[in-house]
């Protein structure tokens, strides 16, 4: 199901292509979240449009609303949401994890004393550390958690829920997706290593219950990625790294927390990609919830094959535009009041649908200040716009042996769509 | 500017072509809202693409924010909002006197003792009797009202602003609309008649300021519209007709209240057309504020030329669609549980972007729940394009001469864009 095509030495990138039952993926790519069904404010002709073939959508949300039976009653995901490319699936672990992670480490650790932040919140998500605006959905309570899978209240309508792997699986069947998720639990970052190494070896255990479920009971045509966890820890990392690979799984994603910073968060990622470089070379990996633009661009220096993360759209529909300002993170805060009369377009020379109808910074400032809902859809547009074009950069650069060079372009400001012709 | 092409006794009905300062817009039509500069959840180009020639842009929303200047050192407010069509804009006085029109009343008969809705909520739309949600923006206060004008506080920012005839013309003027609204008072009503007969005589003072400013500052090729008012009162809404029509006004809209029902609207509306059928037949009307489907065919068939109203939209956000029901008002509540598995479109046969994709009524009615934005965005395409759909039928039906067929037809449940076919 994974072809490799290209390779750019002495990087661990490739280029390839993810054959899926709903059609094909160039990789390197990002995955546009449509974690409820739809990726916020877009319909999905336009995401395809923007140069998207797969986007994700989520299993805990989806289980909640509408539910599996429902969606399965229109055929899948796919049919439902009307998107017709592969899709996929989250596993659910980290948001029911995310409810309360709290309880999760008191219960193992027998009562926490360290290691577990005082809200709760995990932090796989290194684009989420930096999340402008409040969770949503996510106000429920794990009730238990033990080797069998997690209990826990609905945030929605206070329902009890259980989600096992075999549940997780059996939601993801029903979804029909074309990339499953193994359930994992996703090891905060501030737990002991005993913590982090009971934690990862349950979700070595939970695995194996998925692909079991799965060879049984799984759609056909419908790929499996395990997951990676070990926290900060090298030996627990390449552990799990070997345990996934040994597993079987179609593919293998990487999760859990990747550090306290970007430094640590490269140097998590490089122990497994290398890890997976002489156990499953040719095996496609996900990288779980990064999307920030220098990470997208290490993540593929490093042999990721495929990203997701909430930043691109969320920070759009909070008024943040991407642009190619490595100093200032590759954001724009259109919000600021020094845009208000800004005759400039969100980056001159775009063309992404918004910049090349000639939207102005002014334009779009006055539409965030007073609320207008086009604003966070003229944003969105432009962000997913800008990534898809970074990473039809990459993929260029690893076929044309020219990956360094585009990078370091990128690196220095090259607007994405010219980063080989400005290396 | 206006081109009668057709009329279909023994209605009043006619269509035509209004020529504009950027562009021209076939007659009868509907004009969606973009009240502070954008068609809610919908790029322009989007706007166009639907069918629509021209967009309402409101004065007050406008003034407070961005402001006039901004907007001028744009250009106008095309320029802006990168809308290349005809725009008409609103005097602002809608607004302003919502805002508490017991003040005004207070201040005209020395203290209120009835007539004035206790919320000093005005009824010169219709439409917005119905509107399913808050209004928003409208929290600010009039401080003072006299001959002269307004002064009222921001409810953005607490500023002191005035509108008087001079300063809402000005706002026009930077804003560069093609079509230009005179100052009026909305008048409510529950008021008395001597309130109504002082309020309209003011208004008619008020649109002579506005047409010597026009006269002296206007910039050119800009269209003004003067307000027929008087209430409910025949007498006085003929007064008003005269005194708009001998006041050289381009066109003339017709505000304020219509009554209590729409037996009672339709009745007013006809007082005023059929006086205006005497008085300036060639001159193009517009109606404030109305476009419910059943309005929009009694308004036609009442001689009116175009309409605004905020419900096609507004509804559409709060996830109620049009269709062909002429018994349930033309609208499906698709919030409603029992569409939670129904996999039927929005409308069977619909041509619209939203119809034509498939999305079905369960998949809306998910986004709704979970508070997802396509939802309102694929909506808000729906009903604008319903509403496009009736008006060309409508004009098709003028120019044939069978009018009174397709408004039995669609009163019966046609599909807009079938009215003919089906009569």
């Amino acid at each position: 199901m994974f072809e490799l095509t290209a390779r750019d030495p002495p990087s661990l990138a490739r280029a390839g292509t993810l054959r899926l039952a709903h059609g094909e993926v160039a990789t390197p790519a990002f995955v546009p979240l449509a974690t409820k069904g739809s990726v916020r404010t877009l319909a999905p002709r336009e995401v395809a449009a923007l140069g998207y073939q797969m986007v994700l959508g989520n299993t805990f949300h989806l289980l909640l609303a509408p539910g599996p039976q429902l969606i399965e009653r229109f055929g899948s995901l796919h049919e439902f949401m009307r998107w017709r490319g592969p899709i996929i699936t989250d596993s659910g672990g980290f948001q029911v994890f995310s409810m309360g992670h709290g309880n999760v480490a008191d219960e193992i650790k027998g009562r926490g004393r360290e290691g577990v932040r005082p809200g709760g919140a995990t932090a796989r998500r290194a684009g989420q550390r930096a999340r402008p605006g409040p969770s949503r959905g996510q106000a429920g309570a794990i009730l238990q958690i033990a080797e069998r899978g997690v209990r826990f209240r609905s945030p929605i309508d206070g329902r009890e829920l259980v989600l096992e792997p075999e549940t997780s699986m059996a939601v993801q069947a029903a979804l029909g997706s074309d990339i499953a998720l193994t359930l994992d639990e996703c090891t905060p970052f501030h737990v002991t290593r005993d913590y982090t190494a009971r934690s990862t070896e349950r979700t070595h255990r939970w695995l194996q219950r998925c692909l079991r479920w799965h060879e049984r009971h799984g759609p056909p045509g419908q790929a499996v990625y395990g997951i990676v966890q070990g926290g900060v820890e090298r030996d627990l990392r390449l552990q799990s790294a070997a345990a996934v690979a040994a597993s079987g799984a179609h593919g293998i994603a990487v999760g859990g927390t990747l550090g306290r910073e970007k430094a640590q968060m490269y140097e998590v990622v490089g122990w497994v990609t290398r890890e997976l470089e002489r156990l499953a070379p040719e095996r496609p990996r996900h990288l779980l919830g990064i999307g920030e633009v220098d990470d997208l661009i290490a993540g593929v220096e490093l042999g990721i094959d495929t990203f997701d993360c909430a930043m691109p759209t969320r920070l759009a529909r909070h008024g943040v535009a991407l642009v190619p300002r490595p100093a200032e993170r590759w954001r724009v805060d259109l919000l600021k009041s020094r845009w208000r009369a800004a005759a400039e377009p969100v980056l001159d020379g775009c063309r992404c649908p918004t910049c090349r109808e000639g939207f102005s910074r002014a334009y779009l400032h006055h539409l965030l200040k007073v609320g207008e809902p086009t604003a966070g859809r003229l944003l969105t547009v432009h962000n997913l716009s800008f990534i898809a074009a970074l990473m039809a950069d990459l993929r260029s650069a690893i076929v044309a042996g020219r990956l360094a060079e585009a990078a370091g372009a990128l690196r220095a400001g090259a607007r994405p769509g010219e980063a080989l012709r400005a290396a």
